[in-house]
C-alpha cells in the first residue's frame, strides 16, 4: 500500500483533500499542526477526521510569533475582505509567513522518514484569500526544491506533491466533498474559532458561498440556525 | 542598520558566518534549533557566539522524529567517513531529512515578521558530508520558491539567502574565521558532543583538516592535548 502525508488543518479543503486521498488508495499519516491560530479549534476537526478515516495523526507544535498575522495576534481584528490592506497588496492581514513553506517542510521531513511517495496539501487557488503560498507557481518552485534539497529526490524517488483542490471553486469542492462523503459537520473553517462559525470573516464567507453555489446545505449553518 | 537573521548552530562554518554578517554591519537576530541532535551542546556554543556579538537570539525547538537520522537517534552509531552506505549513495546516516528546508522556512518566517532583508546560512559545497540541501542549486531553487511563496517576495522584496562559505575549502572557512576574530574555543563540530571532541567522526575530521591545512591551531583540540 502506497504511503501519503496528508497536511489536515481540519478546514473544508484539507477535509475533501484527506478523502481524495483515501479514495486513491494510500496509506495516510495526517500532519495537523498547533501554530498558535485563534481557530484552533480546527485541530479538535482535524483530529475527528483523522479517526473517521483510520488515518494516522501526527500533531505538531509550531512556534509562529504572534505579531505573525491576525491569525495568530488575538489582540487585532479579522480583516473585513474589502478592506484598505487587502486592495492595496492583495494579501490580507490573515496572512501567515511562510505557513505552508514550513508545513510542507515538515510533511517532507516525515515523507521521507516513514517513507511515502506523496504529500496531499488542500491549497486552492480560484477561491481562496489570495495567499501566495496557494499558487500552483509556488508548488512547483517548492516541489523542485524539495528534489533538489532531500536525499529521496537526489536518489531518483522525489516525493511528489499533490494538489488535488488547487483548480477547482470552493462549489467545486463542495461538490466533490459531497461525493466522497466528507462529514461537513467535522471540519472548521471559521477564522474566529468560537462555538459557531462567525458568518463573516473571509474563511467563512468564501465557504458558505461555495456551499450555496454548489445547493448543497453546510450541516454547520443548520446546526447553528438549529 | 539593515536586519539579517543568521542561521546559527554553533558550529565553525556558521560561526564564521555570523561574524562574517556582523563585519558587513547588519543588525542580527540569530536563530538556534534544538531538534534532539546528539551534539545537543552546540546549542550552548550558538548562545555564547550570540551573547559575544551582542546579537538578538531565537531558539526554537522542532520535533525532528528520533529515527530520523543517526544524528537524533542515539541507539545507533555514527558512521565513518568510508562506511558502505555512503559508497553507495554519496550521502551519510547523519543526513537529516529536510533539515536545511526546515530551518531556512523559519528562518523566511522571521525575516518577514520583522522584516530583515537577509538570510545568512553557513553551508559549504566544497569541504562537507554529502548532503543535498548544501548544495549552490538547492540554495538557488529554495531562493525562488521562497520569492513565489511569501508577502515580502510577491511584493517585489525577496529575501535574499546568503551563504557566503558555499565555494570555501574548510582551510580557507577557518581562515575566514581567524581573520574576523571567530573566537574558535567557542565553536563546537563533533557530533558526539561530549566534553572534548571525538575526533573520529565526519564533522571532526573536516575541521581538524581545515586546521592543519590552514596552519592554524584549534583551541579545542589544544585544550583536549592540554
Amino acid at each position: 500500500m502506497k504511503k501519503a502525508i496528508v497536511l489536515l488543518s481540519g478546514g473544508l479543503d484539507s477535509a475533501v483533500t484527506l478523502f481524495y486521498a483515501k479514495k486513491r488508495g494510500f496509506d495516510i499519516t495526517c500532519l495537523t499542526f498547533d501554530y498558535g491560530q485563534r481557530h484552533r479549534r480546527e485541530t479538535q476537526s482535524a483530529k475527528k477526521l483523522t479517526e473517521l478515516v483510520k488515518a494516522k495523526q501526527v500533531i505538531l507544535k509550531v512556534a509562529f510569533p504572534s505579531e505573525s498575522s491576525s491569525l495568530t495576534n488575538t489582540k487585532t481584528n479579522l480583516p473585513q475582505r474589502q478592506s484598505l490592506e487587502i486592495k492595496k497588496t492583495g494579501i490580507p492581514s490573515t496572512y501567515v509567513p511562510a505557513r505552508n513553506i514550513i508545513f510542507l517542510s515538515y510533511a517532507l521531513l516525515y515523507a521521507e522518514v516513514i517513507k511515502a511517495g506523496s504529500i496531499f496539501i488542500g491549497v486552492n487557488s480560484i477561491d481562496y484569500s489570495g495567499y501566495p503560498d496557494c499558487r500552483p507557481e509556488f508548488l512547483k518552485a517548492f516541489t523542485e526544491m524539495a528534489a533538489l534539497g532531500t536525499k529521496s529526490g537526489v536518489s531518483g524517488k522525489a516525493v511528489k506533491i499533490e494538489a488535488p483542490l488547487m483548480m477547482s471553486s470552493k462549489a467545486e469542492i463542495v461538490k466533490l466533498g459531497k461525493k466522497l462523503n466528507v462529514p461537513f459537520e467535522h471540519t472548521w473553517s471559521c477564522y474566529e474559532g468560537g462555538r459557531y462559525p462567525c458568518c463573516k470573516c473571509d474563511s467563512c464567507r468564501l465557504r458558505a458561498g461555495g456551499f450555496k453555489e454548489a445547493g448543497i446545505g453546510d450541516p454547520l449553518e443548520e446546526k447553528r440556525a438549529g
